[in-house]
């Protein structure tokens, strides 16, 4: 179906257009900005509500959350204290485009936030393929997945700077073992950074907190 | 952009109508062809191990794989013992399509299969929209997942005829509770089958094992 691909090139090249225009909005107002990618229920929502409890005192964070449908992600970040939180309910669409990132990024004052969040559809594949005008994706796995994920969906580690692994309460509770993972995930994309941490115990939740601070005073410092 | 919308109502057209010739082939076979959908890492793979190991000296049984990259899935259902067992790559595609399920069926003699298995690719919207051919689509979901995700991703939901919930060795480790996903799930599709099990324990699957064989024995009983 060469009308197909034809068709998708297009909408891609459009969307990286616009993701062009959009990151050099965030440049100019020298915000830290990642897209969090995940499948369904890896905890992208749990690692933002307690990134929000963490660093909330410390910064200005936006957070645009993605779903298919309903706003309950976005409900729950702001239940968790986030005083600057949209939904984009996508209404079929199995991925964030730039497009929508676009449109939301009105709603802010870009000048006065640090951090800009977005929080995608629960998709390992399709995002993969739309930049978002993001500094970084961060993909995100959990040990109740397979270890084996970064090889069946490289095209996402690829693409990603850091991977966060969540869920580390629950390893031995299935054949998930992290040194695998990590081994699966670097074979795909050596530069890849890498988490571990549990939401729900809160173990590991230190560093990441100290490594995204720094991209953030980073990011302030680049001319 | 009307373009992009209209070749994928073309595309899915066509779908449809090979889907159709597939339906036709595999009821003049008398073959129970159910098409298995899920995030991720809900254990579609698993769940197909311990289905193989507890019904195949009763049934003749083949299993298609989807999987984007990576024959790994395919490889773990040959070491459980699947004698009929045909990966298919899709290379970067987010789901799989009439077209590829046709193209596999001409490796196997349909007279001779009872139960034909598809493994979807692990995501939650994109294969919503493609029939296979299927007499069902069966929606997986973990425990380790959220209980709201049939309202998240109510497409899915809303094709499947069966929900199974996996993993649920792991309830009480997190906030997922079972009533809540079985309120979500019925709130979207009131028709849906739902099963509760966990692949690891074994608890739960003499129900499934049980059902599955009856659609089995139903479908044969069709004129």
């Amino acid at each position: 179906m060469p009308d197909k691909i034809a068709i998708e090139k297009k909408v891609l090249s459009e969307n990286d257009l616009l993701a062009q225009e959009l990151r050099t909005k965030f440049q100019e107002n020298k915000v830290f900005v990642f897209n969090l990618v995940s499948s369904p229920g890896s905890g992208k929502t749990s690692l933002l509500e307690k990134t929000l409890g963490l660093l909330q005192d410390k910064l200005n964070i936006a957070l645009v959350v993605g779903d298919v449908q309903t706003e309950n992600d976005a409900d729950r970040l702001i239940q968790a204290g986030g005083k600057l939180v949209r939904p984009i309910v996508t209404g079929g669409s199995c991925h964030l485009d730039a497009n929508m990132i676009h449109k939301s990024i009105q709603q802010f004052n870009l000048n006065e936030i640090d951090l800009f969040v977005i929080e995608n559809v629960g998709n390992l594949v399709c995002p993969s393929s739309y930049d978002l005008g993001e500094d970084m994706k961060i993909v995100l796995i959990s040990t109740t997945e397979g270890d084996d994920k970064p090889l069946k969906y490289p095209g996402m580690f690829r693409k990603s700077s850091v991977m966060v692994v969540n869920k580390t309460d629950l390893l031995g509770f299935s054949d998930f073992e992290l040194h695998k993972v990590k081994e699966n995930a670097r074979q795909i994309n050596g530069q890849l950074e890498i988490f571990e941490l549990s939401c729900r115990t809160g173990e590991g939740l230190d560093t990441w907190i100290d490594w995204l601070l720094e991209q953030v005073i980073l990011k302030k410092k680049e001319i």
